[in-house]
């Protein structure tokens, strides 16, 4: 199975589908990363927020070790922390993500969202999540063409090789790349049929900037946690008109909703628990959906977002 | 007639009630200005695109010189336009609406938009709209918080006494304050029963910014502009929730639509041509909805935005 490659602007391909390191429990982890890579995985979406990242570290480098693959064919993917944006947490940052997966250089390494809160010491509580100090929710005044210099820092020290955004809004992009030397080479966003996005991923797209779909089956993601909006609405992996495209095509809903993005050149970062779902969701790029699926597809829209911070804290960056 | 006032975050306190000069015709501009001060207003709203501001500039200073009010009593507006967001032509732009007007000093001045474009010299274009050079839409490189420090040093030389923004959405309005050494004093933005942009303007006042309104009639303003949106769309004027309320006020759907939103301390800036209308206008802090009828007119909101640069060239300002 090959898998199908986007070519970044600044000339490196990565695959169109990567393994999504959000919630994969540590106790598991490094055995799911390992059979990932078996199954022939070679993007790892992590962040510094997972906390899992010792143990995806561990399970690259088992199957390096093993010989199953080299570490220039992997591509390994982390995220800034919103308390890091400061530039000198961004480098501090950066070096304890790489000792803990104990690796020389990150693939890919995204502002995670453009939010900067006050730094947390890695002692005190690491991963701090959205921390709350004495006042809730604490901020720090670094612009984010700040913390963008900071990793363009990165990307000359060769500590990373490609740089991105995650959660930006098109006027955010819009003024970043005033400032920015080094332009995004990836924008990570929230994507499914009920938040297709179409003119933030067509504007993104026309400027060389590839679009990362996190999310991609939707409410599914957030049933498990409880989150009010995903459980009252209807599983798109049982949605009748994914299911009938499904059929047609005599696929999985899984592989149709990931299709509807490799297609238009967005990456995926799907996870699973399960070694045929693994295989499954790595393998959509057989067949084609028709223009007509494609709009069907599109017509699910709602505007619905599960990921927006207003609902943690109102913090505005999606109003 | 008194009317309500909003006190800003320096201190100043404005009128919640003005005058919108958008659309204002040359030739009836400096009469309709004249007028709208012999019937107590006493904040104008206008802006370097309006293209009308020398004609704005008459009607302010025959009032003053014949003794209807004092320049000190007025709060004239402008707004910087895009092609002027590099620091120097900030300083070259507000003299250019300083003498346009022929006066000493503006009261509030704001970015227009969150968009940078090319300079084009006064004498070449004026206003430049959204001018297009070879290349259609030609930006600058100027990122926001460049610009906005240009702002601020108009406050210092007591060029300008309050500054705002326009257009600005809240990821953009957060990495701002991350560098404002002066605060905004408003936000103005498209806000009707349509376009209700409760959190935007929750949060936007929790930070102790001002929010103007303007279309406040919603479809109404962009009719005449043959808006596709604005023509499919049932007018807020003509709306039977709308009708319903100011029935039961005894009042006009417009005073409605104005006091939905000044009852909140959001400054509205309608136009009108005539005379009873302008008076009927200002006279909207009378009467008080009750918190249901608030929320029925809130439940009209569709996310109906009429002035989006997308449509006029895919500007991913609000996507």
């Amino acid at each position: 199975m090959t898998s199908k490659l986007i070519k970044l602007n600044n000339g490196i391909s990565v695959p169109a589908v990567g393994f999504g390191c959000w919630k994969v429990e540590k106790s598991i982890c490094a055995d799911q990363i390992y059979e990932a890579i078996k199954v022939g995985y070679r993007l790892f979406d992590g962040a510094m927020d997972y906390g899992n990242e010792k143990e995806v570290g561990q399970g690259v480098n088992r199957a390096i070790k093993d010989g199953l693959v080299k570490r220039e064919e992997l591509f390994i993917v982390s995220k800034l922390w919103n308390s890091y944006h400061h530039p000198d947490n961004v480098k501090k940052a950066v070096k304890k993500v790489l000792d803990d997966l104990q690796l020389d250089y990150l693939d890919i390494f995204y502002i995670h969202f453009p939010i900067a809160q006050k730094f947390v010491p890695f002692e005190e509580k690491y991963p701090p999540g959205f921390y709350c100090g004495s006042n809730g929710w604490e901020f720090e005044d670094v612009p984010l063409a700040t913390t963008w210099k900071a990793l363009e820092g990165l990307v000359e020290e060769g500590l990373v090789k490609s740089i991105g955004i995650s959660n930006f809004s098109g006027a955010l992009i819009l003024d970043l790349l005033r400032s920015a030397k080094i332009k995004p080479q990836l924008l990570q966003i929230e994507h499914h049929p009920y938040l297709t996005q179409e003119k933030l991923i067509k504007w993104v797209q026309d400027q060389g900037i590839a679009v990362v779909g996190y999310s991609s089956f939707g409410p599914q993601s957030f049933v498990e946690l409880n989150h009010k909006k995903a459980t009252e609405n209807i599983s798109l992996l049982k949605h009748e008109v994914i299911d009938s495209i499904a059929k047609a095509h005599n696929v999985s809903t899984a592989q149709v909703l990931l299709r509807w993005a490799t297609q238009r050149d967005i990456l995926v970062i799907p996870k699973s628990n399960q070694r045929e779902r693994l295989i499954q969701n790595l393998d959509v790029n057989n067949f084609d959906l028709t223009e007509e699926e494609i709009k069907q597809i599109n017509s699910l829209n709602q505007d619905l977002r599960f990921n927006d911070p207003w609902t943690w804290d109102e913090i505005p960056i999606f109003v």
